[in-house]
């Protein structure tokens, strides 16, 4: 059942129904314009990440900024795309499956559409797909430059896959994804260097043994928001797939900078509104936010601008709150900001988006892709 | 935007697109018959908790077999259950907000509709909302019996709070909520037997203490699957409030009976289908069922019927395991059932259950209340 949405344009802040989840229009904004701008001075383009937003209406923004296209991980979100109007579009993931492949291959008709491979039995179950939709898809080779999940090795193993692909009538060869997962949320900026130079070097030596067989490598595609600032002046990488840094969550917050301060190149922008239900004795008081609606894989939400409330502990739907001595309680109705401590999982549990500003609703917008499991 | 079924019934189990959200529905029937045996022999009555699987069709199965009726813990959820005709619904909490509590009783016309309540200006909200909806509203008073989360001392500011509502024009008092949320998971049954024990005697005390004052308590309503068989002999509660049951999960599973032996009443019926997404080399294969498929805020899933393959990572939407040396490789497209660590906020991720029997696909129901964040 699609939910009705919990606010309409035009209400104040504190007449949205709880919990619910916001963007700050002023910081999306903010967050769009920024990478933009420190995208603007490299050689390389943004391909943003819709995993992290799951929005036609976002990718846009993001693309009336210059973004080439848009990233995803499933088939269900590349068709949420393509069908709201996105014409470039990378699945940066593995699609296994017949079902799954027939309808990757149909969006080609509509949108460009590349995917990623890391098994010959892929490429001859993506060939199969393409030659039966009567298309040609761009196949990107996936390899592991230090995440350990999915990828095949760098060099030899990715070249011989590569050809596989160039060799496939109904396949090209798209470049290679090489992105680093397990970098983004180190906490130092020399953990983060030393990670993204061993992908780096990685991409560079496998791209060579590329062009040695005359394969050309038209994208390398890689890194998030905990990294792209590293591989975008690599000389190696062409495409960042950041996503979070539309919204950033209080785990991204949490990496440090040269100065070992916490990195500030984007603003908070994702809220979940919740309400106090129940404030039963001092020092207590119990928010209508709990797990069902933000994500805690990545640490507990924290009160926004609230140093003085800390979220102790989340249940399905409740959010304890440990109310300091010196604070004075807060009174049953009384709705607070908690920044997720992990954006994508936290949108991926609403339908809908409430976008504010000045301390309105200006907008209203579905969370498209939600759901959208395969 | 409602997302397709990935299943139809008729097909066989392999055919379903993944991840997909199983009910084996023998073992489910199996759980629903032990739950109304067991109880048969008390002298307690089955309110089951519907925030586990937000599903008017699985409550009417619970009630077919004697459940006085459902909780649940959101009016969203209230709302499903009373427009998919459940007659009788306690939501097991406090609902906080005029909107929420317009909607809530306008609720009261189409079923038999009780809340709760911790707070005085809790009930006169409550009395407002009743009144101008034209209504006579059950409310019970949430006592804290050791969870430390919502609900009122027991005892006298309990009574004083049932006599605040029993003196409103539009509310009655309705009982107790005694729950005792943290003793579910705790692992030995003497712990839980302790802490059920403490929960016990707040009630009969409070119970003791009500009756002197003149009010009758018509309901006691608390436990969950980790300790009803406690509450349901105290001659002291009278509803179990327990929803896990219905789908047991991976970390209930981990409580130990009186032998010291996983306690196993009831079966796994709840299960996540995934496949094999990539398999880059020995040793590690990679699902495509992380986080945002199978809750992991009571530990990771385990792979069905699979000791030798550790599910040992989730991110978004992957899922590592770990492949023991002396198993085969698994091959890319092989699906495997996990079975969740948390079965409700798993359960809270989809928009479908796939029903299975015998190797096929029986039913294709709507996880009716998933969205309903108020």
């Amino acid at each position: 059942m699609l939910q009705a949405p919990p606010a309409q344009p035009g209400m104040r802040e504190d007449e949205i129904d709880t919990p619910a989840l916001l963007i700050d229009i002023d910081a999306l904004e903010f967050n769009l314009d920024r990478m933009a701008a420190l995208l603007a001075r490299t050689g390389t383009k943004l391909r943003a990440h819709a995993k992290t937003h799951k929005s036609p209406v976002i990718a846009k923004l993001q693309m009336a900024r210059g973004a080439v296209g848009q990233c995803v991980q499933k088939v269900a979100e590349a068709e949420v795309l393509a069908w709201g109007g996105i014409p470039d579009i990378l699945v940066s993931n593995e699609v296994v499956g017949a079902t799954k492949l027939a309808r990757l291959c149909a969006l080609a008709k509509i949108a460009r559409i590349a995917v990623c491979a890391d098994d010959a039995a892929q490429v001859s179950a993506l060939e199969s797909a393409a030659e039966s939709a009567g298309i040609r898809l761009p196949v990107l080779v996936e390899i592991d430059v230090g995440a350990a999940r999915c990828g095949v090795a760098p060099g030899p193993d990715a070249v011989a896959l590569a050809q596989r692909i160039a060799a496939s009538r109904h396949l090209s060869f798209g470049g290679l994804q090489a992105y680093h997962g397990s970098a983004q949320h180190k906490r130092t900026i020399a953990e983060r260097r030393t990670m993204i130079q061993g992908a780096v070097d990685a991409s560079r030596r496998t791209i060579e043994q590329l062009h040695q067989q005359g394969l050309d490598c038209p994208i390398v595609g890689g890194a998030g928001t905990g990294t792209f600032e590293i591989e975008s002046i690599s000389g190696v990488y062409t495409e960042m797939q950041a996503g979070s840094y539309v919204f950033m969550d209080a785990d991204y917050a949490r990496n440090l900078d040269e100065s070992g301060a916490p990195v500030h190149t984007f603003r908070h922008a994702l809220f979940v509104l919740a309400t106090v239900m129940s404030a039963p004795k001092r020092g207590l008081a119990v928010l209508d936010a709990g797990h069902k609606a933000v994500a805690v894989d990545s640490g507990l939400p924290l009160v926004w601008q609230r140093p003085d409330i800390r979220y102790v502990s989340a249940s399905d739907e409740h959010g304890k709150l440990d109310i300091g001595s010196e604070t004075t309680m807060p009174t049953l109705g009384e709705k607070m900001r908690l920044v997720p401590g992990h954006c994508d999982p936290t949108v991926d549990r609403y339908d809908w988006y409430v976008g504010v500003r000045g301390g309105r609703v200006e907008c209203v917008w579905p969370v498209a892709a939600r759901g959208g499991m395969s």
